[in-house]
C-alpha cells in the first residue's frame, strides 16, 4: 500500500480562505477588523521568524495585527501589565504570548492572566477546563489543526481508535479531548508507555506529539492506520545540511499507512491557520455574533 | 484465581481519620473549624440522602458544617445569591451544591459561580483545566477515592495500562487525568467504543463509570487485574427485592481479577472521605498553609 499524502499546506490555504471570507464580512458590518495582538519577550530567533509568519497571516487575511515586541529583561510586573492593557483594549480580539518566555517570567502567570474570550492559543486553564467539559471553548491551534486534517481525511471518526503520543498540555492533551469528543476511542502514551509499538499497532489512528525524530518507525502501523505527525525537529545530516524531520519514519510509513502528513507541508501550515480561525471566532464571540459556519 | 477484595470502607475509615487529625491541628491554630457548606434544592430523596451522610462525615471529621435546604422553586438568581453569599463567607472553606439541581436552573452556570478556590467537588472549569495542565487543583472526590484505593493496592502505577470505561464530566475524564498523572498509558472508553470486550482485556487496571449494571463480565479481563467498579445502581430483583450492582459482574470478575471493589463497600465509601479530604485541603490553601502530608 502506498498512503495518501495529506496535503496540509492545501487544507491550510482553504482554511485561510474562509477566514478572510469571514474577516471581510464582520469588518462590513462592525466597521473595524478582527484584531490579534501578538507579543514577542526577547530575541529567541525561532520565536521571532513564528511571529513574523503569524503577523504576514493575519494581514493577508484582512485582519489587525498588533505587535509588542519587548526586551528580554522586562520584569514579570510589566509584562503583565502590557497583558492588562491588551485585555482591556476593545479592538484586541486575540492575544497570543509567543513562548518560551525569559527565565525569570512565570509563564503560567502570565498565561493566566490573558482573559479567556481573548485566549487564542487556548492555554488558560478556564478554556482548557471548557474544552474538556465540553463547553464552548478556544482550543488549542495545533490539534485543532490536526483535527481538521482528520476529519477532511475521514468525515465521521466515531467509533474508530486513536493514540495519541506524547501528553504535552500544548498538544497531547488536548488533542486526546478532541479525539474524545470526536467519539474516538482514546489512548494517550508517552515516555512511560511500556509497549509503544504495540500500542500504536492496535489503532486506525495515530497521532505523533513527541519531538524524536522518526521514532515511530513504518512496522508499528497498523496497515491502512491514517498518521498526523506533528513532530518537528532540525537534523543535522551526514552532509552538514540540516533537515526538518517528524517523529514518523515518514518512507517506511507511507508504505503502511492509508494516510500520511508529511513534515514540513502537513500539521505546520494548519497551525496558523487555526491561529486566525481563533481569533475570527473570538472576534465573533465577544461582538454577541453567533459563530461563523464552517470554520 | 481469587481476586483479593479492595475493602473501600476500610479505606475510608482510614482516610476520614486522617483528615479528622489534620482538621483537629487546624482547629488548633487558626480557632475556628474547616467548614462545609451543602446547599440541596428541592427534595430528591437520593440527594437528600446523600446530604445527610455528608453532613454526619463533615461533623464527626470535626469539621463545621452549614445546611442550605431552599425549595425546588427557588429562582436561578436566588440560588447564585447563595452561592455569592458563600463564596464571601470566611468561614466556609468548601462549597458543595448537591446535584442534579432543578431543571429550571442551568447547572453549569451555578457550578461556575462557585469560587474555584471553594469548589471541593472540583467540578468548576478553573479546577477542570488546572487539573490537566498539571496545576495545584481541587479534584473530583470519586475518581481521586479511586485512584487512592489503586495506589493502596499497587502503590506505584507507572507504565501500566489503564482503561476508564465511560468519560463523564464527574467521573470517567477526571479519572483519565488523574490515571496518566500517574504515568499509566490511559484508554477512555465509552458508548461508540467497538470492541469493548477487546479494550477491556489488555489493560492491567479497569475503572469502569458506566451505570450499566454488570456490563462488564469476568471473561473480558485479563488475568490479574486491578478492578475499580464505580457503578452503583438500584436493580429490581426476581423475588421483588432491590439490590445495589455495579458496573461488572462480580462474582464471575472474581474469578479472573487481581483484585476487585465490591459493590457497596468500595469506591462509594471513599467519595464521602475524598469530599473531606477536598475540604480540609481548600481550608489550608485559603489560609496559605502548605497542603497537609499524607492525605
Ligand atoms: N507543527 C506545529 O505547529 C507544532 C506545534 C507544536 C509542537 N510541534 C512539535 O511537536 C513535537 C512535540 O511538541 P510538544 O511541545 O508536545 O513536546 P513536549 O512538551 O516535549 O512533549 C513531548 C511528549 O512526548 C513524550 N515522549 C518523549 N519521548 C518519548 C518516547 N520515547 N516515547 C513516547 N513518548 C515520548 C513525552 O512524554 P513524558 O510526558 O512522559 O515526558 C511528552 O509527553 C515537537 O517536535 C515540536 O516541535 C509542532
Ligand atoms: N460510588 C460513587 O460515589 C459514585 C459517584 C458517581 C457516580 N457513580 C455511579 O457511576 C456510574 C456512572 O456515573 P456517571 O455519572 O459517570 O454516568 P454518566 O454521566 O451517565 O456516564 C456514563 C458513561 O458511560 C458510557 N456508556 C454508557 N453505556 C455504555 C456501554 N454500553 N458501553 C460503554 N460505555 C457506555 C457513556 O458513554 P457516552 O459518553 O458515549 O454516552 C458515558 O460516558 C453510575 O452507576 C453512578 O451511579 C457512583
Amino acid at each position: 500500500m502506498t498512503a495518501r499524502i495529506i496535503d496540509g499546506k492545501a487544507a491550510a490555504a482553504d482554511l485561510r480562505q474562509r477566514v478572510g471570507q469571514v474577516a471581510a464580512r464582520f469588518r462590513e458590518t462592525r466597521s473595524r477588523a478582527p484584531g490579534l495582538a501578538v507579543v514577542l519577550v526577547g530575541e529567541h530567533p525561532p520565536s521571532a521568524a513564528y511571529v513574523r509568519s503569524k503577523i504576514k497571516a493575519t494581514l493577508e487575511a484582512g485582519m489587525e495585527s498588533f505587535e509588542h515586541r519587548i526586551p528580554a529583561e522586562t520584569s514579570q510586573a510589566d509584562l503583565i501589565g502590557l497583558i492588562d492593557q491588551l485585555n482591556a483594549d476593545a479592538t484586541v480580539d486575540g492575544i497570543l504570548v509567543q513562548l518560551p518566555l525569559p527565565k525569570h517570567v512565570d509563564e503560567q502567570a502570565v498565561l493566566t492572566r490573558v482573559d479567556p474570550s481573548k485566549d487564542v492559543d487556548g492555554f488558560h486553564p478556564v478554556n482548557v477546563g471548557r474544552l474538556s467539559i465540553g463547553l464552548d471553548a478556544l482550543v488549542p491551534c495545533t490539534p485543532l489543526g490536526c483535527l481538521k486534517l482528520l476529519q477532511g481525511e475521514l468525515g465521521d471518526l466515531s467509533g474508530m481508535d486513536a493514540v495519541v503520543v506524547g501528553r504535552s498540555n500544548i498538544v497531547g492533551k488536548p488533542m486526546a479531548q478532541l479525539l474524545l469528543q470526536a467519539n474516538c476511542t482514546v489512548t494517550v502514551a508517552h515516555s512511560r508507555t511500556r509497549d509503544l509499538p504495540g500500542v500504536v499497532r492496535r489503532n486506525d489512528i495515530v497521532v505523533a506529539a513527541v519531538g524524536r525524530p522518526e521514532l515511530i518507525r513504518g512496522s508499528w502501523l497498523k496497515p491502512g492506520a491514517i498518521v498526523i505527525d506533528v513532530g518537528q525537529e532540525r537534523v543535522e545530516q551526514p552532509d552538514g545540511t540540516r533537515k526538518l524531520l517528524g517523529d514518523v519514519a515518514y518512507g517506511e510509513a507511507a508504505e503502511v499507512a492509508g494516510a500520511i502528513t508529511p513534515v514540513p507541508g502537513g500539521v505546520g501550515p494548519m497551525t496558523i491557520a487555526c491561529l486566525l480561525r481563533n481569533t475570527v471566532v473570538a472576534a465573533h464571540r465577544r461582538e454577541g455574533l453567533p459563530d461563523p459556519e464552517g470554520l
